[in-house]
């Protein structure tokens, strides 16, 4: 009897928690849903925040633009949705097939596929090159589904996503259980019939983007978030940072020095000692190495060279303007360095005023905003206070944008577009013209980057730093040369293109490349731009990766709108615009396989057709990138490179218009003043180039400027 | 002039957000200490939850002989440390000097020393071997200052810790500002004057431990949580794990192998085939493997061999209970299975009682709590529900404690001590006797765990799984028989203790070595239990890797009481118990350094003296394993192995007591039943033996119970 006595006696020991009685378990009720735009629904969760990544926008909705793309159903159930807010946690789920694939949440540098994995979207600097999913530079909680439709969860804060994980005990869709113990058919992760999300928040607000393709789902996305972002024509040139400790002296040298050598050159770059302190940063020129500023900025101009900055935020107690700002600040520091509240109009105008005066106005035209994207210790704790009253961890998530945004709107009050570098982005910076960049270097996980940030509005640089020989140089001088920022970082290394002398005329070619596409980049982010399609995208945001069968795409059946990818999810190639498929050689080998997806492929230097849907096996000399073009595919590029941007502009330099094959096909051909907001006042210039598959015409589109371009002069790439 | 007003127009293109105006950004308020026992204090920060680890405890505080320590005043200044709770998050500051070592955590695998660092605590499998700091299998809110103080902050909450990151724009403490470009003092990561720790919570309950040594801080706060476990003797024998899907004839054949090949064993563990349907469990015997489970018990037992039971708590739907607990079982599944919320009286009711009447009933002798720890995808979203209402956050935090409680509490209603495994832990776990192990296999990690483990209440267990030869299989064995379980786990690999033909007699040795150690470890545990003394300890927590200065320890003036540590923070060197220093040969080597910290110190194995406060490198022989003893060293051994721990207490098997050195010194040796719990009710024998350096004396502390073991031989050890 004792035994059971005191058995009993055990389970009643009940503390103060274990009173609870059970409460039901039920589902998460469903949604109601409003289309707030063509294509694009809106649902609330909970309680939403004031303090999202919408309330950040630098740019209204493309109302127009999504209107032209026209209306299209869901091809998610938007019924069988489910969200709720519980206990300081705030869910939702969101159905899903067995067949189908989810692409996207920002920068990922291991895969393209989301699902069976968990992601914790969190900025962070992606130490160990990405082995926290999710935590990255650019967690953007949007995804498109291989059935055609993009969710978008816009909350500020930390989020739990469940990729195709998770299974719910009212589940209808779980697989049957099976004993691992004998049953060779055990799952160690069972296949799931949900996405969930979550974040420790009251609520948020999701959009579901009608497709129906994934890639006019991500077109949709990318107009909500008001469009992509079209740099100046400068920003596209090549770029190179100098040593950190670089005079001005060493600027002019070096200028010279890429003259002497016929090495393109756009933009310089200067790194942390341009400034007086860095780490934290005064923002203010180092009178010893940059006695003139200003003087060198015109230097510069009159060789076509423009400036790039490198800062920090963290203002340092040695800036000017460090006692402006001190009382909108944060309570705690980075690198000692005090952090700007933006979100409160007196700290914004303080660094805005700052950088007008001392930077723009001497011709600064833009910035590589670094350290915003910190893990842990680099950047705030999460407990940290900010004088707005926004939490540590929504600035966290958003601080990237905002000093995006910041430096957009101030050249954009000067009627000038820039084009910069940012450490940290995340949803809404869609419009806004900073590529991402880190401390990685891994050139595999480089194409990932630049294949994945395709889907989620935001763009990635595989910047060229250092090599172990010259192999590697070119390999990686020809990835960064058809990547959003053509450059060269020699902050630390103090490489200079020719520093591997036996790669030199292979690492000209690729920038001569990078410099005779522009006519074809240019007009390929004006498409961002316009109509939202992103510059670089990854395979499977083209529809020649898929197979749809019953062709019922965008009928709103979901039963027959489940497309099957023809090849396995690569991220070792790309598409840059709409024609050119980009397989570069890594660094360390000299041969690749590459997936030429269905149509009919050309090699974009000989114009030999190839075939596709098939896989090749390439083996290209050192100094040729493979490329692929698809058949009816139309692609400017300069006649001859050009040393810059300003040889364009000044020149009217003249096109090669390739076309290929026999198929018939277009291009959108962009040309503006380069660099003023004239676009937005329709001060551009829309070509479309048709190719008959015999002839080149010319169909004006829209004409409120005159020709950037001189004559074209057309080249049939007929393999001959 | 349109310059100037589009920028205005700019910086004043307000969201909603950005209206907000400054507010003050003060430093957090003091808070309000209450001592709640001798050498105790706390206080509250926002409003602490009814949840907490507290809430959890299985056994009262231990005031009896928290008392009997003594009453000290905290080196730490209470009256400097603050916290808030705001927007959801609450936080802690408390002040850290500038030579301020911090230790603890739970389970760390990388490192002793935490300053430095960022830690976000939470349950966590820690794959690749711990590169997520504070993520891992016991994520324990406690650490102690090598100022001779502990800290524990009673949250069952996620917690992010900064460790000595993090500075503060109003800290009168932090290093001034350097530039990065020009200053080679340059700091990445600036020395901060303070820990934080924060939660996304109301708020929380801090306790702070006096010293004076970091030791006494660790006594009392495992005191305070209970104070230590107290396995059964036949816990502390040799446990071997057989292949998952092993028949009960082949439990029979291994037993017999393991006495034909004379090898000690205690304990069979039984993996998941011994279940009908395990991922998920069913929690039944399988009636093909094992027809006749009481007669397979009553037989093993004749041998002297318990059984362990594997498990993991996921309920099966063949399970025969599931329609009993399925009302009192989360949202959502792990691998399909239901998860029985343990705070609910009927979910506990319904385990406790299927387990007694299918287990303990037949004499099962403990479990294996598998799968508690897992990482994203192998646990449950923090959006899960749980029908008592608590987050599922909480849930994950504790769930392992949860489940050693009710374990623990089963067979203590049954006057049963009980021993096993578990893969996750945390606060509050103390006085439950399980040891965490896990996936990871790296032997230099392992080591750091163990000592790790010792600074916060729990255990850890280097596991012996397999081998690439009889070198490394003899050295991991030599490992685990020096922890807190000795167990070669066999489930997938399939090896036994001879599997390595080469290496069998070394192994043996060790096994051998691990029994004859049995009176001093069963004697070592004794004193966790009564004193909360940890037995497996790192050197940190020992007073001869200290310089104190001055003597000034435990004045409470923190200016004196500033130790300094002798050697380097090495993990890879443990304490067991007070006298033993343990340096094991990590497999893949076979000589290493060890350091031999203040006072005179002896061979383990020959008495030979090699003195202290140096550096010594050893290169034993394979069946030898590095065991250093402190001079004044009494060590109960018995004089010869045996086969289980049954021979002991059948018996009464006589003892070699080795005294080293000629310096005075003693030891408390334990003796009771071996298995119930009249400890509790004083029915237990202490004696203390004194060695004066040149004879043995012993002292009858208690005496309470017969003896356990035979007559006691002395053996001086004086390298003769």
């Amino acid at each position: 009897m004792l035994r059971f006595a005191s058995l009993l006696a055990c389970l009643l020991s009940l503390t103060a928690v274990s009173l609870s009685s059970a409460t039901s378990v039920e589902p998460a009720p469903t949604l109601d849903w409003t289309q707030v735009a063509p294509g694009v629904w809106k649902a609330v969760v909970g309680q939403a925040e004031d303090f999202s990544f919408l309330s950040l926008r630098a740019e209204p909705v493309r109302v127009e633009a999504l209107a032209e793309l026209g209306d299209a159903s869901p091809t998610l159930t938007l019924g069988d949705v489910r969200g709720q807010a519980r206990a300081g946690v705030a869910s939702i789920r969101l159905p899903l097939g067995p067949e189908e694939r989810l692409y996207g949440l920002g920068s990922q540098f291991k895969h393209l596929g989301l699902r069976g994995r968990v992601y914790h979207l969190r900025v962070d600097h992606a130490h160990d090159g990405g082995k926290l999913p999710g935590s990255t530079h650019a967690p953007v909680p949007f995804y498109v589904s291989s059935r055609g439709y993009g969710v978008f969860i816009d909350s500020a804060r930390e989020m739990s996503f469940y990729a195709g994980v998770g299974n719910r005990k009212d589940s209808t869709g779980n697989p049957p259980e099976r004993d691992r113990t004998t049953d060779r058919g055990w799952q160690a992760v069972p296949t799931s019939d949900a996405v969930e999300a979550s974040v420790k928040a009251s609520g948020f607000t999701v959009y579901v983007f009608a497709g129906p393709t994934p890639l006019e789902a991500v077109r949709r996305y990318n107009l909500f978030q008001g469009g992509g972002c079209l740099p100046p024509l400068w920003g596209l040139g090549f770029w190179h940072r100098l040593p950190t400790a670089a005079t001005a002296e060493q600027v002019i040298t070096e200028v010279a020095e890429f003259r002497a050598r016929r090495i393109p050159l756009d933009v310089i770059g200067l790194e942390p000692g341009w400034q007086s302190h860095a780490y934290p940063c005064s923002h203010a020129w180092d009178e010893g190495r940059f006695p003139d500023p200003a003087g060198l900025l015109e230097e510069l101009a009159d060789s076509g060279v423009r400036v790039n900055l490198w800062e920090n935020p963290y203002v340092s107690t040695n800036s000017p303007y460090h006692d402006d700002i001190t009382d909108y600040t944060a309570s705690h520091l980075v690198w000692l360095g005090e952090i700007p509240d933006l979100l409160l109009p007196q700290a914004r105008a303080t660094i805005a005023n700052w950088h007008a005066t001392e930077h723009l106005d001497i011709g600064v035209s833009g910035y590589k905003v670094d350290e915003v994207d910190g893990f842990d210790q680099w950047l705030w704790p999460d407990h940290a206070d900010f004088p707005s009253g926004t939490t540590a961890e929504q600035m966290r998530q958003t601080y990237g944008v905002q000093w995006q945004k910041l430096l957009y709107e101030l050249f954009a009050s000067r009627d000038e577009r820039t084009y910069g570098l940012v450490r940290a982005s995340n949803a809404g910076a869609n419009p806004l013209p900073f590529v991402l960049y880190n401390d990685n270097y891994d050139h595999r996980e480089f194409l990932n980057a630049v294949g994945s940030c395709g889907i989620s509005g935001v763009l990635w640089t595989p910047e060229l730093r250092s090599a172990g020989d010259h192999e590697e140089w070119v390999r990686r001088t020809q990835t960064t040369c058809l990547s959003p920022i053509a450059q060269l970082n020699g902050w630390a290394s103090r490489t200079k293109p020719w520093s591997f002398p036996e790669g030199t005329d292979a690492v000209r070619e690729a920038i001569d490349l990078r410099m005779r596409l522009l006519p074809y980049l240019y007009s390929v982010f004006a498409a961002y731009y316009f109509e939202g399609t992103p510059p670089f995208r990854p395979v499977v945001l083209d529809d020649s990766w898929w197979e749809r069968p019953g062709g019922a795409a965008g009928t709103g059946d979901p039963d027959l709108a489940q497309p099957k990818p023809l090849f396995a999810e690569v991220s070792d190639q790309y598409f840059l615009g709409p024609h050119l498929l980009i397989a570069p050689i890594l660094a360390g080998t000299s041969e690749r396989t590459v997936i030429l997806p269905r149509g009919e492929w050309y090699d974009f230097a000989t114009g030999e057709a190839l075939g596709g849907s098939k896989t090749i096996e390439v083996k290209p000399a050192l100094n040729q990138v493979p490329i692929f073009v698809r058949a009816g595919a139309v692609v400017p590029l300069l006649a001859e490179t050009c040393p810059n941007t300003g040889a364009i502009i000044e020149g009217k330099l003249p096109l090669e218009i390739r076309c290929y094959g026999d198929a018939p096909g277009h291009f959108d051909l962009f040309e503006d003043d380069g660099h003023s907001w004239g676009v937005k006042r329709g001060e551009y210039r829309l070509t479309r180039l048709h190719w008959t598959g015999q002839t080149l015409r010319s169909e004006s589109l829209h004409e409120g400027a005159p020709p950037l371009f001189g004559e074209r002069r057309l080249r049939r790439m007929d393999g001959e």
